[in-house]
Formats: structure tokens, sequence, C-alpha cells
């Protein structure tokens, strides 16, 4: 087999393995409420408000093809560390050294080139100092609490969030994108007054 | 409520009715064979391919954020239309007056700047005419092939497929990858040999 087709096939066991994604579920649950996310479909919602979102970033120089490879990239260490619920203190202890096990794993499995170069857009959102990471972090953010509002705060109730966990978790939104945080408090506001997230 | 506000509003709109993408099931099983793959998760896959094969393209100066794009964008007309089954010949007849229709509606949502735009991001993708649609149209047709080999053949062997409409259908993947469509080749090859597609 020539190398090309070799390059070719070793990309493929890739897409392979990330079609895990698909199957590590979210909190959220989907509008008509059937059923929960998944990461890999929560992360092509990311991109596409990502392309929609942009004007939005507090950085008018923001790299929109930065944020969306982050957000395509992001969750698959999932694949291996799960999803851990935002809430969730204690599973939030270990979490980076199990996604940092996944990532290394995951990536590993590409090229060295692509290997680094999705490690770096992992990290890069993890430590959200980059324009580009504070803005994908703030859509991946924004994103539940849209689907929570829209399915009448299904996951929030079942997990008995209160709105100023809500305001805790979600106020570095503004680092990404102010005008994305003045709707999120209008939305945690709204939420309270129909009963959807508790006082 | 200020302009900005209102216009992240509806663009939250469009989010929402997007957001049945993901209740838009394919005839591709994802690879642990539990349930067929969603669009939107397919869209997920799509754009990440794009990142990882565009070295492939056969033009090497494509713009891959509008890859990227074209394939975050392009299935979304399924949300009213659905998803006609690549060797469905009959549902094949009035697909483009369905989905023209539903494009209307649907990007109609959005203000007018982003409607167009994609509104041409989708027709773009539809008539296989630019490079970056040519690539596009090659990662939307090598993904079910690839997740079909990974299952067994399992779509391929319910609607009785057999190898010269595998190979009528997607040859055209060599408009926007030889190396890639060379991959295919192979793959088809194996999938008759270990009987996951019909002689």
């Amino acid at each position: 087999m020539n190398g090309r087709l070799d390059e070719i096939a070793q990309l493929f066991e890739f897409i392979k393995e990330t079609d895990k994604l698909k199957s590590v579920y979210r909190q959220t649950l989907i509008t008509d409420r059937s059923r929960q996310e998944n990461s890999a479909e929560h992360s092509w919602h990311l991109a596409l408000m990502a392309v929609l979102f942009k004007n939005y970033a507090n950085d008018p120089n923001l790299d929109v093809l930065r944020v969306i490879q982050m957000v395509l990239v992001h969750d698959i260490v999932e694949i291996d560390a799960g999803d851990t619920l935002a809430y969730d203190t204690v599973g939030h202890a270990d979490k980076e050294e199990r996604e940092t096990a996944a990532a290394r794993r995951i990536f590993g499995m590409l090229a060295e080139a692509f290997s680094a170069q999705f490690m770096q857009l992992w990290r890069e959102f993890e430590d959200r100092e980059t324009a580009e990471a504070k803005f994908a972090a703030a859509l991946d953010n924004i994103h539940p609490m849209v689907l929570n509002y829209a399915t009448e705060g299904a996951a929030w109730k079942k997990h008995g969030i209160k709105r100023e966990q809500v305001l805790a978790r979600n106020r570095s939104i503004a680092n990404g994108s102010k005008d994305i945080w003045a709707y999120a408090e209008q939305l945690i506001d709204a939420a309270v007054r129909d009963g959807y997230l508790g006082k």
C-alpha cells in the first residue's frame, strides 16, 4: 500500500474511535425532550454557533476557524473520561488528570503533526486564556442553558440546581462575550420566574 | 430590550430549531451498532474530517473554513425534508423541491445576511461545482462507507446494496479527492470480499 493510503487509513482509525463520542450523553435534554443530548451533536451545535455568534465576541479580531476547531475537538476526551456534570464538585476533582490521559491516548492515534495540533487545541480550550478559548467556552456554557430553558429546566430540576449555582458557574461567559452574558442573565431571571430553576 | 439582545435571541431561535437535526436519523449505524446515526452528529464528524483530510483534497488551495461551514449547514434542510437514502431513486425525484422549500423556511429564520450566507453555502454544496463543495461532498460520501464497513455492512445488507451501486453513487468522491477515492475503492473491494456488500 502506498504512503498516502496508509495515512488515510490511520485517519479513519481516529474517525472510528471518535465515533464513540456519539455515545457520551450529557445531562441536557434535546429540545423535544425525547432523550439526553450526546457530546458529538453538542459539538456540532457549538461549531454552528461559532459561525453565527462571532460578531458578539469581545475580541473583534477573533480567529473563528480556531474557535470552530476548538469546539469540534474539546469534548473528545470524554470518550475515556466521561461527561462531568457542570455542578458536580466531586467529579471535577480528578477531571483534569482523567482528561489529560484521555487526550494522550486518543490524540496519540494521529500522526505527530495532528496529534500535537489537537492536543494544543484541547489545552488552549481548557486554559481559557486566549480570546478564542474564552469565546469557545462562552458558547459551551450558554448552549446547555438555552436547551435547559427550552425544556422547562429539565436538567436543572433533576439535579436541584439553583440560580446562584448557575450564575457562579457561567459568569465567565462574560470573558468571551459580554453580549451573550447579558442574554444569559435575562435567561436565568426568566428561568427562575417560570419555575425552571431554583431561587 | 436593546438591539443586540434581540439579535442574540433571534439566533437562539435558530439554534433551537436546528436542534431538530439531532432527531433526523440516517441509514448508517454508529460503530457500536446500538442505533442509527443522526444528521447532527454526522455533520460534526464531517467537520472534524475537513480538518484532518484537507491535505488530500485535489485542490491544494482549498478554503477549509468554507468546507467546514458547508458541512455544518448541509443537512439542516433534512429537518423538514428528511434524510433520503442514497440509493432511493423515488425519494430523489422531488428531493430538490422539498429541500429548497426547507432551506427557505429554516434559513429564513435568520437575519438577511446570515440567511443569504447559509442559503449560498447549502446551494454551493448541492451544486458540486467549487473545489470546496466537491471536497465536502467527498467527505459526505466516504463517511457512511467507513461506518458501514465498520458495522460489517449493516446498512448495505439491510437494503441489499451491491458493489456496482456503491461504485456508481460514490465515484464522484474522486472529483474532490483522488486519494480518498483510491481508499474508497479498496474499502469496497474489502467489503465485497468480507461479505458486507453484495457482488
